[in-house]
């Protein structure tokens, strides 16, 4: 197979920077070598096929974005991407590797879930993918179900705190799921929000005429992620569980994961790029309809209340270890556009697989983070706490040539008529600035992105068999 | 110079493991290869001059203790291990850097006492060494003179709360000496025990009789190093100052340092193996004099209130950083002798830093820490925490060949007449047995150790001049 | 009416203790006068039907017990104290007013469960009583008819997040009646333990064989307290109701009240005697069945972890702030026989309500309380609590004349063959002995316990229509 | 002796009210009779030498200031009250009892010290007053000295971790004396700020040519009171005294007494009016030398920064137990100027003895805190904490008489040329409004105020012998 050598570059990682040239061998990281690439006499550069000049740039591993929703089904319509343009666009941004979740809905069996999304993929990626199992069905059959899924290299499962009817478990169900984790040691991934009280917000706001997209973000409150946030946590350390708190948007519920990691218990927290730059004042308080463009859940909040500011504090002081985008892009026409006058029908999701790279980036560049954060967050850490460290989230020898070589030189305007590649007839990321750029990605060795040319293809992705998550204390 | 390829290893780092072999060039790893190494058609292994095998065993960047005293005047006599002495253990022990400190004493000039410190180590170090210089002595002087280290490369200072009419300092001198460290980025480190209520603490269990090593123990109490923790981070957060506190034994004082950091101040705490082991009722408290070979301070806590559990679970949760010896090393006779009658008078100080990888090393086998946490406690992070990542801390290309090949399969016992190398008439670690050896050591690219031959030499170790730390978040 | 001296005594309140002599005219204190009692040259003592001597004694408002369930219909049997028998047990020990649980079941209209509460008590009762309503069933019938409760002198209601299937409400529910809550002023009591997660980790136990009386205690993990208390503190919160949690038996659930109080929320806790006395290894984990005598829910706690001491501790620092009996007996014949071989089936309760005022001067004695905090948890802050303030809970012109002459040179002997007048086959406080003695009691001004004499009658009691809580901050 | 019946009013408590006549006989309050007052067919209206109609009323135990300085020497200059002006200032605003500083400076004997302040008082005062002993140097001669001050009456005395220098003591000496404290049981006073680095940053900003007002509260950072307060309370915890900290003023100082009383220890606060009213960007910050008036310390505290509402709802929650006034008033002519062009010559000091009742009433009609609460805050616990309970701090037989009938249909204007009686050239209070009015105030059976008209005499006042505190838990 061919031969690749990105020469001159500042290789980073979640510890530190060296300089370093990358010797890539197929799909594969074959060495790290000092600049200069001589080695025992032999001149590494002269040698190889392709030579990639990162003079002045960041070497990295490929981003890990541990939570999409490509084509899910939601809200009487499917999130837009496939996984074949979402993929793609996740390319785009530097992310070489989603991590999906698999639905099991009610009355389903998890294995009929697990194989409906595999066929959904299969032959479609641009980039390695696998999947999380969302458990939407609690019974005896399904728990057992669930014990086969690490064979099937499936090391994690969603609940759902929130969404009563739809993908809901109550605690009695949790319970015993987590059960399941800690013996299996799976990750126990979860929605924390108390959906039942939600639910009855939501119906007396709606009651009340308050129907705007604005008012997701009143019904769905803080107190309510917090709550839910602290009793996952207590199943979890009944059960001896593992914990994973999916999309934090709230100080307190963080507060909460701070609480229980002080203690030694195994809980992690994730966050997304909305949470961190977005707000329930500015972009969902937005006026008309437009506000739709940004509900998800949890749901933006209060800038007011100052959530953005800790959300930015809680990566730094890792009481959150993640960033994921929780991607579920849904198009304003005849998809968000479903709540109008009433705002629980609005598709919950945002879509930002392409630029969570770049938005992280720039936190190092505002000096919320260090570079080396921002590889830890996006990539090495994703890669420990779902089973992928060592073949993804690092570039060493033997680890696939999933590289990004980012400029900080380089400039990336975000923008429906910019850089857009999701399939969405909207940016919810419309007119931010970077102060950065991606300029080549390597998927297993193979250049897929070289400046603005996308070189990959459909199918390029393979399914990604996870071990056990190496991030456990 | 000479090529040497250890090849065969796990290579573990901060965040995992790879099978990788690792070319050393001269004092400097060239490369990290995949194992196998052919590289583009050359034999690697059949190019250099020497060969390592570390099939089955773990290679690790050596390790560095952040805090030594070498030849310490203390308590009218002074430490019994030389610079020659002292790191020709730390190196049989897989240590390869230490970081010693430099005395000024009361009345005298910095530069002064960073000088004479020089002149002890200089030419007699077996490895690399740095300094932390203490200030022992603010005035208008010494805070101008302090703005000079970093361009001697000494980019930390120590200050001590305890010790009055000895190192203490007044809160006055504290806070202006943060503000320097504030100012030049330098870190500011901290005895903190609250040496004037001690004294008098002390003063009384003496006048009541109370005057074996025990009472060093009931003295030093675990309140006034929570008090004076809390105190060093309340001026660190008024000044702006990044604070590291050494030497932790309560658990209360380290619940300081995570209260601290969870609100994102940049405050760090270091924890010795014998806070990990040892305890006030078994080995402060052995029969008659016998406990004074583990006067230190701060004191061995009570194993009844669980603070040993409690470092622990702190180095896991990473509420604790890192893990140094606080190598203060005294003979029985003649030395801690001294205090027989008054154990005020006990020079305070165990000797470790042979025993330091090793001991944590049996955290890793008894499931207190994961492997890659053992590297990352007493390699890495002190490495960007001291300002010497890149050279020392991590194996890559250009770092300094500072490497040590673990062998999990080997055994070592401590004790005076098996493993011991300090200068000292007895190991405070006898009796303990290691599930694991240091075989081969490598300090820049020179084997200094090798199975039980030690190849090295007095004076092998040079200066390092350190940047300022890397870890601040 | 006749007019009664209590003269001699030692007054004490919730602040402190007063020499003074207590006047009481037909059923209400009429003048408290310093000692002597010569007013303006008239000599009371001598104008007066009846004199009580208290010299030496304190003279105390009779205790509130504000959490009794009388002939409670649970577990296919019924409590097995009647209005009648329950009220003179109490009335024997010194407690002149019971505040029990009037029951809406599912599928009830609350008025007619209230109506049914009002004709098991009255005429039958020995004491004034007060009715809290269960509410078992919110829908929005019963949302509307709880706002008319206030208006019948009842206001506060409990809700179970225990018990699924039978007084269980979901968090939907709470939320609603919450609102409620707030609107009307009314005080929220809450049953604070996760049922589902319980009834699962009960199942799991049987089906394990697993079916001794302590199983119990194992299957309510204080895990499931702890979380349940928080979430009726989140549901508070979001709502502003005002909450009080009944029965608290775990330390970390208290310290979730005591987290929301210092953020100045209205937070209430409940202790009772059992949860300071008796633990889950001592009585819980007797032998064979016996243990059943002392099943309740919470369960008693593990000694060893510390709940009970924490318990005492809380109540010094008015973490809690009332102590209440649960009384709610069921002989070992034929009820707590039930759940042989199934602890599930065991009817929980166990009956206090006569011992409530000894067991907490008890606490006195042994220094774990003031005198003045024994009158103020017993008696003046449930006064406060529950709305009975100026009539109840305290010694002052106007107040009801409901006072207990309390002599702490006496002693109690507790025991089925010594004091119990509670209508049970066996005493949970066997050989507890109390120094002290409830010498008299008088409610409204009739003496019904002259030492060891009951003078009082069925229907002496009258129904108490309470106000709203008087103890909001 | 002359008779006073006090009728037709609310008499009003710490835990609640009552319609109730209060019979005064001499010096001492009689009896509590129910309004109307015939008692046993006697007229007691018609018997009395006097009666005060309280009608639409409250009738409350007379103000108790926990926290005075008159005529204290300070700065170079005295507190411009002596014990006649100060203390009838003191009347005229509901306020019966003082509770004075002595001092021993440096150098002095404590008991001449005390003595020199009995000097002062005896002879000149309106109202009831104690002293609390300032221990201005702890030597063992004084420590000895300490021992005696109980059996003089006073029992508790203040240190000082402030005003190196002057009152200041280092933990060496505060150790020792709360040694003292908890062999004798006396309560240990704190001055919680740390002075040494609060002089430090004082002395810098004078060198920059901060000198106006306003830098005295940057200078006195609330992280120093913080510090200290959690220094103090750690001291405390060591030795077991009983530890009551004065003039808190840092949200976050409260926050670590509530941390220390979450564990059950006796630490408790007291804040001020200032404190509560005032703040850094509005008084001290006022334009050019103004801002002076309000120089104390602990400064006001910054608004934005949440202080003031944080201290009101610690006065809800029970972190912080008393109000005094820190009474130490000093003109602007001739005092405050003494710190024209350097803040830190400021006289310390604010004059609030007269409105500390109306102020905190306000806080009543402001809805911040109950009308039960005022009592307890200002006059139950004061009485309570300072071992003078059931003479003071109560209505109850035996009580002294001293009584304020307080008309919540009234109102009072403070200012310079309204209502004000302390001997100063301005007030602090200048334009404030209060809801309320004292109409009455009797004095031991005396009624001193009457209206507008003052009915006193200098001498009125006699000191109080305390006993312990009786508010230990
Ligand atoms: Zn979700
Ligand atoms: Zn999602
Ligand atoms: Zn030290
Ligand atoms: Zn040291
Ligand atoms: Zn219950
Ligand atoms: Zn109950
Ligand atoms: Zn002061
Ligand atoms: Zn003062």
């Amino acid at each position: 197979m061919a031969t690749t050598l990105i020469s001159g570059g500042t290789v980073v990682s979640a510890t530190g920077r060296a300089a370093a040239d990358v010797l890539v061998d197929g799909e594969t990281v074959r060495a790290l070598l000092q600049p200069g690439s001589t080695l025992l006499g032999a001149d590494v550069a002269a040698s190889v096929d392709r030579v990639i000049d990162a003079t002045g740039k960041y070497v990295i591993p490929g981003g890990i974005d541990g939570h999409t929703h490509m084509q899910l089904p939601f809200g009487g319509t499917e999130a837009s991407d496939t996984f074949e343009t979402g993929t793609r666009a996740a390319a785009w941004g530097g992310t070489t590797t989603i991590i999906d979740y698999a639905v099991q809905t009610y009355g389903q069996r998890i294995q009929d879930g697990l194989a409906a999304w595999h066929e959904k993929a299969a032959g479609n990626c641009a980039i390695d993918y696998g999947f999380h199992q969302i458990v939407g069905d609690v019974t005896s059959e399904s728990l057992l179900a669930m014990r086969g899924l690490p064979e099937e290299g499936v090391t994690s499962f969603k609940m759902f705190m929130a969404y009563p009817g739809v993908f809901y478990s109550d605690d009695a169900q949790i319970l015993q799921a987590m059960q399941v984790s800690r013996e299996t040691g799976m990750l126990t991934m979860m929605h924390a929000e108390n959906g039942p009280a939600i639910d009855v917000l939501a119906q007396q706001l709606v009651d009340q005429g308050k129907t705007d997209p604005y008012f997701h973000g009143i019904a769905r409150a803080w107190e309510m992620e917090e709550e839910a946030t602290h009793r996952a946590i207590m199943l979890a350390r009944l059960t001896g569980a593992p914990l994973y708190v999916v999309h934090m948007s709230a100080k307190q519920a963080v507060a909460q994961v701070a609480w229980a990691r002080d203690q030694g218990q195994n809980v992690f927290g994730e966050t997304c790029p909305q949470y961190l730059y977005l707000s329930l004042e500015e972009q969902l308080g937005s006026p008309g309809f437009e506000g739709a463009k940004w509900v998800c859940s949890t749901p933006l909040r209060s800038r007011a209340e100052g959530h953005q500011d800790a959300m930015w504090q809680a990566l730094r002081t890792n009481d959150l270890q993640t960033v994921a985008t929780d991607h579920c892009p849904f198009c304003m026409k005849d998809q968000k556009e479903l709540g109008l006058g009433d705002f629980r029908k609005i598709p919950n999701g945002i879509g930002s697989v392409e630029h969570r790279m770049d938005l992280m980036y720039q936190g190092v560049v505002a000096g919320h983070i260090t570079l080396e954060r921002w590889v830890e967050l996006t990539s090495t850490t994703p890669a420990r706490m779902f089973g992928l460290y060592g073949t993804k989230g690092v570039i060493q020898p033997g680890a696939d040539a999933d590289i990004v070589v980012y400029d900080p030189a380089g400039h990336t305007s975000i923008g429906y008529d910019a850089t857009h590649h999701m399939n969405m007839d909207h940016s919810a990321w419309e007119g931010f600035e970077i102060d950065g750029h991606v300029d080549t990605v390597l998927s297993r060795g193979k250049v897929i992105v070289d400046g603005n040319s996308y070189l990959g293809a459909k199918g390029d992705g393979r399914f990604l068999r996870r071990d056990l998550s190496q991030y456990l204390v």
